[in-house]
């Protein structure tokens, strides 16, 4: 069995993604999160960009972030990225976001995946698509 | 000769809006001019979603802010808007957003905008929408 | 014993929410969430701009979102809002967005917070401010 | 006479920026010029957080943008950015957004800026930043 493949991104945090407490604001984290995904599927050689022009999304049932500590302008931050429960219409995506300079963890969090058509209704994963997110 | 209908919308700062010079960002502004806009539309009886499910999109071509004062969280803001120079295919919107307590001006500008279809093309805007644009 | 106070706020969906599945983008929620949360306050006879200003924050240190429907540009939202938990040092803000005209259940979620000073260390929540947390 | 330096920072469009025109919000290339301008003091050897640090800050007082082709989800962007018109106390950066891979223009524009104090009163920009900025 293989262990689910861990994507990296690494990017600068924006000026506009902070707040006045001069810390990144939390909702900006959810948008990371969407980046190491596209991230993720970029690395396993598709694009998410493909998967909607084939008439398929993969909507977000759910979100969940743990805050440990503030990205702050100026540094860079990693987004981990994996999949994990990939079911035949639903799957998951695990993060990791740290202070790419020194390592330290800043959040973890989870998103939940359906599979919807362009009318709104659930949808099969397509198998190529499974295949490529289970690595 | 009619003078352009002004059209007011007022709401509180939202905290994601500041950034770390404890102000709302620049960028936020364009947003509210765009807000601004569906209000204008909503007070004329219609609605720009109305606008695009006939296949129509209102582009944005050009959008200039010059800001006066900061806005900042805790307070409330309007926008006042009014539509001007309505072509054929084209028009623009003036702002100016106020602090809606202390009258203050923080931010004026506009946008302009080209009308296009489905596939990008510019096209005419409506007889109708030419007519409630013009109030 | 009195049962936790809901406050609505309800808002426009703005078109900038919205993304390419022609939908409001599930980070959106987020911050509306953060608006419920500041209306709460409001409502409440106080401004969490206030409490800043006495060098508190009420820092995010969990989001948690469900998503059920998507919410549309041209209609309108309402955020109902409850504190819950109130502890010395952390609080949970519990929320349900709705479709105003139709009363359709939206997103339901919640956020944690903890209390710190301008530091970053954790810190008590002044007492005027749990008993107007607990209502 | 030495010509201005443009620095280039490139890239992946994120979901999050889009609408529902299925193009990138006209409100992200706000966003992308100040990310612009971040890549470009990093380039010269410094960084906008140390600017603030010291107790200065380059607040905007001009934003223009004009709209020529719409940025993608699922492409790279790039951003050119120079500083022009280095004054005492003002400056202004000058933009070019163009899909990466094919080189078409997308967005031109241009944020003029004011060097402000913790207080908000207008202060000149220091000699030593000056000369970074100058190149």
């Amino acid at each position: 069995m293989t262990k689910p493949r861990v994507v990296e991104t690494t990017f600068y945090v924006r000026y506009a993604e902070t707040d006045q407490m001069s810390v990144v604001h939390h909702a900006a984290y959810v948008v990371w999160f969407e980046e190491g995904r596209s991230a993720w599927l970029r690395a396993m050689g598709s694009n998410y960009a493909d998967f909607e022009a084939s008439g398929l999304y993969l909507a977000v049932s759910e979100v969940y972030a743990r805050y440990l500590a503030p990205a702050l302008y100026g540094r860079r931050v990693t987004v981990r990225s994996r999949a994990e429960e990939i079911r035949s219409r639903t799957l998951k995506f695990c993060y990791e976001i740290v202070d790419t300079e020194s390592g330290q963890a800043l959040v973890t969090g989870y998103t939940r995946h359906i599979c919807i058509d362009r009318k709104g209704s659930v949808a099969r994963i397509p198998e190529e698509w499974r295949e490529l997110l289970a690595g």
